[in-house]
């Protein structure tokens, strides 16, 4: 937890001052062993960030008075679409890309995805939500990003996808091609990663048809989490 | 499992063939549903890699003919210095770290470093070995990783260091710094990441003394794993 995140809800009143509870007390309390007068960084959940100092804290409780003036760090310029992995994988995958700043998550369905991950408790909303914030609080943001669930691979390629990529670059990363990865800093981009069993050819197909380039990330086989990473380091926010 | 590694104690006598049982059978039979005549990746550890037919399979055993010919992946020119991370971590770290490539991974110990992280059955030999041997299955490659062990941060930077970053770069990726990443493809280099607090001022300067250049991933803070194949992916083999 590199940044304590507030909402609107732990205000008093209409006042500066915060009352927290819970993981984020026990953290301040414990891990970082505060007290009265330390100042932490904070910042407001989709606001603002700055410092909290701390002004009372008790056995279960912690108030901070907040200064939040600085705006979060830039979004990455890029949307990631990502075939739905195991769900042991599922959280950690969207800490991660949360961590490296990318703020439009897709969750898709393939060929290749079983269907008993669609059921994990781990896409539940407050499940995601729980992910997302610790990605935060370890990036040190404060914009959460969205995260849609696209049950119908079809569907969401024909219907959404054309108008996601508009005007961006859109790129597949594809143990099999050849072709290695063009340079991404900074250009509004979305990448398409598959499921650990790949996209199928169809998959593929319909991708490229609607504009996505095929790119190799090397020689090595990478698991998509590890793939994913790679690519989204190649950018800059 | 992108890859069937054979070692040589697999061979039968002295021929083309070899005999296996185990994980990589169940993998075969169950995984790949593979039958008599197909043809699989094989590689063997530390040499090259081709096909194998199977020649014969049965309910516990599979016998290839293989053809090993092609030489694996070339090596990332990186070596890897690393704060022991806490053992669940550590056997996705080595997996991660061989599967883009590096063939040399120092773990070291830092002030904060846990001491009881030492005594974690992850770092027995036999585990480890596992660790890389995943890595190489997932990345199609055949040459094991050195990993060597330090339990002194002082001994080894004084002693031991010195030498490995003789005539490369040598990088330490830390948050605090404001200097961005330099471009690093294909540059020999060494590359040192600290535990999850961070390496303290006196490691620092420690590293800094013996050549070391502080870097930035950014404004955000990642954790040591995602920064580690944040920073790999900068290279090419």
């Amino acid at each position: 937890m590199n940044i304590i995140l507030v909402e609107k809800k732990d205000f008093v009143n209409e006042s500066n001052a915060v009352r927290i509870a819970g993981r984020r007390f026990t953290h301040i309390k414990e891990v970082l062993s505060a007290k009265v007068g330390d100042l932490l960084k904070c910042g407001e959940l989709g606001g603002k960030m700055g410092t909290g100092e701390i002004i009372y804290i008790d056995k279960s409780h912690v108030e901070l008075k907040v200064s939040l003036t600085e705006d979060p760090p830039r979004a990455l310029p890029v949307n990631v679409v990502v075939a739905l992995p195991r769900p042991k994988v599922i959280k950690r995958l969207l800490q991660n890309i949360t961590t490296l700043g990318v703020k439009k998550i897709f969750l898709i369905n393939a060929n290749l995805v079983e269907k008993s991950y669609w059921q994990s408790p781990a896409l539940s909303e407050s499940e995601i939500k729980k992910q997302l914030i610790l990605g935060l609080e370890q990036a040190r943001d404060t914009i959460l990003p969205e995260v849609t669930l696209c049950r119908s691979f079809k569907i969401f390629v024909e219907d959404k996808l054309p108008g996601i990529i508009k005007g961006k670059k859109a790129i597949l990363a594809h143990p099999g091609s050849t072709d290695p990865c063009p340079i991404l800093k900074n250009k509004p981009t979305t990448i398409a990663i598959g499921p650990e069993g790949g996209f199928i050819t169809y998959e593929i197909e319909k991708l490229i048809s609607i504009g996505f380039t095929e790119i190799s990330l090397g020689k090595r086989i990478l698991k998509t989490e590890t793939a994913l990473i790679a690519l989204l380091s190649k950018f800059e926010s």
